[in-house]
């Protein structure tokens, strides 16, 4: 399974089919129908005039998506696309209509899914299809054809479809903004001894961005395609907003570099500190073992027990008026050698700190 | 030799000799035959109103390959890179017949090998030659073709041949859906102290990644090259197949490469733990010795054998009457002096975990 | 919130509404006026022979961005982007009149932000949009405007706008010294023995270079783009000075990247010496621990309380004649060896240095 | 001095002069000749009807280079080019004449070093000037002439020219396999323990691509190059060949690259393997240690000698009736407790494997 | 201030002005002039049979530079960059004129530092800015300019201009090799233990390098636009030594590309064995701590002094006949048990090497 793609498919719970929803509209006019029996259809696409945007909720009925399929004259090829749901996002041109898959963007568990859309823009219509659950980041689109006044009225099915791709784009803008502030945290904490989980976070946010960015990118790529075209499609004034639109995609794959970058600068910086860190302890250990070893084995050596009385050579310290005061002289003047050579080698003694 | 190559020719039992089949089909007809005596081939490849897929299962038998090369006119330089199997994917144009080199993907050991197809497309006919294991990842094309209505039968060899590359391509999904499952299951072990051997099986998945994105990404050059030259043998249809064959090659390329940094990322995510334990484990051992070196120093000193008969400077603190007391006393000092040390540093205590 | 972007909208009291300047200019006249009541903006602007400059110190006020872009019939989705003030810098052009967003770069707590300018070019006037603070990086451009005899004022309005982009790009290079400075600074010190802070300044300063270089670089394609085009609002001689401007902006962002990349040298530089310093200290713990603890172990063992008078077998040599100066011997002996092995295995005596 | 590039010159000892060796050979005919005066030339060269190879094998004569230059009207910067031997490989056209630039690779000493190979095509006539070591890698080319029917016996000089650049191409591959066999090799020793002179190895291994590459990715642009250009010295057939070549070219700096990254993967397994390593020692280490330490403390402490006799505050433990026991217990104790403390840190106990 | 760029102005001491020299020369005629009055010059330049090369060698005073400027009517936008001494590379074409500029390298302590060379082609007339020092690596132009029959004096100021470029890009040559040998001698010592400045003294070569490439690299690209567009101030002959220049640089950037390359691997061979070490020094501490300290704890636990004639619980080993050879063969015991483990953990025994 590919990573950030959602698999699940929608569980269909036996009475609800799938939710087929036909919006019409002209600048005076607005119609909203649930579909049930889809041979309604021809009629009700039959008025030249209105804008016609039928949207199928789930792609899981494979018969009703062909059936749409045939109904469009659209090519065999681009309904498997709809039924394969890990597409890339791509804009292709076939005879009189264009198929377009974007992909959504949601957060589940705090990990970015991504959903497929798939869009067909013939004439005075647009089909899209849907993985599963219902309209969620396609509500301000119909929001806004409901508002008897907005431009989006005034304009024919492609300003439509740019109204859809903008709002599917603009789903990833919450997202990468949450990633964002989650990243601003991470610095403050980044410098911090022992953060515990601060590479697992990184990690979780660097796989996030590269979902993200690997779903943005080929739109991008798309979108500028269909740009340099002359699509007799696409009018003039859709041609503004998808180079708005194109922006948008810029900034987000611009943006979730960025933090990808940063994710990386702040893993590094981590493990300078834990080095650091590592170095700092070490040289602690090493000093305290290094001026104490010394000095127990003195002590060691005139806590052994060869008899003196048996011979002068055994151990004659031990009976020498000052021979405490001397094994304690022996063992400052050791002391003091092991800090002075500590202070020439720079392990105490005041650190250099960036001024 | 090459990593992710195939080597082994196949083991070539004295009787069998190379396996060749003609498959004939038109949109009414279809006939399967197996030669063995290939100088039959002219006279049964002269219906013009069929297409004919020969292919030959094994490019030992050099004098086959050039003799068929012959009856087809095939450049002397593409009959050598038959033999030679170790090709990059790639598309050539000749007069009159196009060679494709494209490489068939299969696991051994848990490695993916690839295997090079010969296929050279020239009016009706259409020759392939394989390398060793018959007929692996071409089977859906033939149980297609014997289809009655299939939609290939009702096209011309150019389609047999997009058929042909698309399920040579297809035979790298399943491959990657593997190693992204693994990368799955690796994800959650890799925060767990001490995995052995994840770095290793880390290296090997990224071995393979690389190998399959080697084999696929000439291809995706190639075949964007065949689309955007105005070649006469394929026609319109084939063009909107191939370019539904290039989306996939560009998501094999594109999923491969992502993985490929899922791994690093892991990689990175695992050294991380490494490193940080690593300090932890320093930090423990540093805290038992700085604690536990000055105090056994200490109970060493007064371990000393110096005779205090002799004379009142040596050890007169073993006979004070609270000689002892004071000495528990002075190692008391010195380790709460220590554990409020570490206290300060940081090193012990509760440490700062991600809210 | 993306780093670098300034995110504070100017406080706004009660009183001051938005400042709006008008400049106009003529090679012999000047005339700069502050705009109370946006709608005698009309009158002002109908002398054709001369240059307009509108300057908007503030895009907070909705409902007057609105009416300006209503006056000079700007396209609604150029004046959403004056309002979005988190835009990558770009030209656009549009029927009659460009649209150009820049960057203006400033130093806040040490960190880079950068402030969005946006800019209408429309036949005799420029007309520019600012966020909050109020002038900063244009007043070279007024400076030069006031001048009599300033080459700025024998062109047309085309040559205000490079002005002004240029005001815009220089804005940058002080800043990008500063770095430099504190990069060499820097360097001094990294070989330096623990210098705490290194890495996090390093990595403070990175991502600076990260947020200008993000700045920048969609500038170049965009003033690329503008040269490349034969757009009739932009003469022969303002061509030249974008040429040059283009020429700045490549030269920050290839000063940037040089940046970056000592950034992270010298990172790898304090790594490396951590690294060599823990080894250091290791050394130096290991060389005395492998000295002193068989020697200590020698010492204890005749510490031992064995009751020499309960047997022969218990610790005969306490009661050697030459039992004391026999275990110095062997510890004399142990010292030794472990000394030669260290010199052997080139723990000790000169390092190689690089002559 | 760069690396990979061969750097002594022939030593020329005195009698010897630099071999030239002229080919001339037509479909019916084959003349080898060495030839002393170099004067003789123009008379030998003056059959059209035949292709002539002139190979001279030093380039350090350098009045003989200017005067061969001079009878095929050579521009003198390419004569210089001839002389400097550490040029890239190239291709340049000049006013009816090619100058090819490819270097030939051999190992010397296990390391790779390529010599510069400089080819003319004029007419009927290709001009070879070599370093030093004669006829390495286009004994075959020789030989093929010599064949009696071989193709090349066909064909014109062009033909030659690409056969030349052909047989140098190859002297690549198997320099480039038998570093793929070492890197299998070292793959199978990379996850064992203490592989001394690995990294060093691998480190030899990437740097010996490295010169395969830089000397083979120019090649590959000129080859390139030279195809798309309709340059009249090169006949069909022909360009069918350097369409091979180029493949072939690409083919080497694929398969290079690859080796090059699995380089680098097998050095991070081994750092990783070196890594985990230490932290394995670090532990047991630490278990040591933190178990003995806090041990031989409670029995350096009863070891003191403070007299019992003098005060009943001195060390009573000792006269205790169950005081040893008491002494073991307490060892006991801190025993299990750090026994314990480890399992929960999971320092002991089974490691989790990879299943 | 830019790394690697020179900042120092020449001290002008008061008397000297800056060097003016006027080198004018025909086939058979040449005249070396120094200038003191520029206003000289006009009737000094007014043989237009001649070839005439202005050098000024000191961009500090800013009037003469002003003043040539408008002799030759240069923009003032080039005169500007003549002042401004960190340009990067370029070469821009004017009305009737070209402004080249290009870095000229030297070694000043061991470093690389660029001086900027800034040249006018208009006419029979090369103009050139130089910062300070005057004339190093001009001199060999000048020599040649000197010589009667050099090719030089036979061409036009077109081939004065490539050969003042081609000087400027020589003087990067050596030192460039001069890096290589130090790599090469790095090369040897990288593998040694402990080198101390190894680190440090890549990084500065790195750093050389990238000041190196950053100053080459536009000039390439440059002088491949001056090739591509069809300039008429450019003859046919200069272009084909152009396109060696061109050569150059490619070369130029490619060895030191591979340069850097060779630093960073070089970097990764020091990190590796500075691990390996720090890996080999923690074993022999951890092998000797693990075998001594159960040992010291054993001699210190029979080193207490519980007294055995208050109970026959304390301590009655001592009082064993065989007490201190039990003693000697539990530590015997634990020793050989230590070793047994470390010999099957292969921690020690023969190592394995790469064979």
């Amino acid at each position: 399974m590919e990573p950030g793609h959602t698999t699940s498919t929608r569980p269909s719970n036996g009475a609800a089919g799938p939710t087929i929803q036909l919006i019409s509209y002209s600048p005076s006019d607005i119609r909203e129908l649930n579909i049930d029996d889809i041979e309604q259809l021809p009629s009700l696409l039959s008025q030249p005039d209105m804008v016609h945007w039928l949207n199928v909720d789930s792609v899981d009925n494979v018969e009703l998506v062909q059936r749409i399929g045939e109904m469009f004259s659209l090519h065999p090829l681009a309904i498997e696309d709809v039924h394969h749901v890990h597409q890339r996002s791509k804009v292709e041109e076939y005879d009189g209509y264009l198929f377009i898959v974007v992909r959504m963007a949601a957060l589940e568990n705090d990990d970015v899914v991504t959903e497929q859309l798939s869009l067909f823009l013939r004439g005075h219509c647009v089909v899209t299809f849907q993985v599963g659950r219902p309209g969620d980041c396609l509500g301000p689109v119909r929001e806004r054809i409901r508002r008897a006044n907005a431009p989006i009225r005034r304009f024919g099915a492609d300003f439509l479809m740019y109204s859809i791709l903008d709002a599917s784009i603009d789903s990833y803008f919450p997202l990468l903004e949450q990633f964002g502030e989650r990243l601003d945290e991470l610095e403050e904490v980044a410098e911090a001894p022992r953060v515990r989980g601060l590479i697992g976070e990184l990690h979780r946010i660097r796989r996030n961005l590269l979902t993200m960015r690997r779903s943005i990118w080929p739109l991008r790529d798309a979108i500028n395609g269909l740009l340099r075209t002359d699509h007799e499609l696409i009018h003039a004034e859709t041609r503004f907003h998808l180079r708005d639109c194109l922006d948008h995609t810029v900034q987000l794959i611009d943006v979730s570099e960025t933090y990808r970058e940063v994710c990386s600068d702040l893993r590094e910086l981590q493990y300078a500190n834990v080095n650091q860190r590592t170095n700092d302890v070490m040289r602690v250990l090493t000093i305290i073992a290094t001026i104490f070893m010394p000095l127990s084995f003195v002590a060691s050596l005139y806590g052994m027990n060869f008899k003196t009385e048996v011979s002068e050579w055994n151990m004659p310290e031990l009976s020498w008026r000052f021979g405490y005061p001397f094994a304690l002289g022996i063992m400052l003047t050791i002391f003091l050698a092991m800090i002075v050579s500590f202070w020439r080698w720079g392990w105490i003694g005041r650190q250099s700190n960036l001024e």
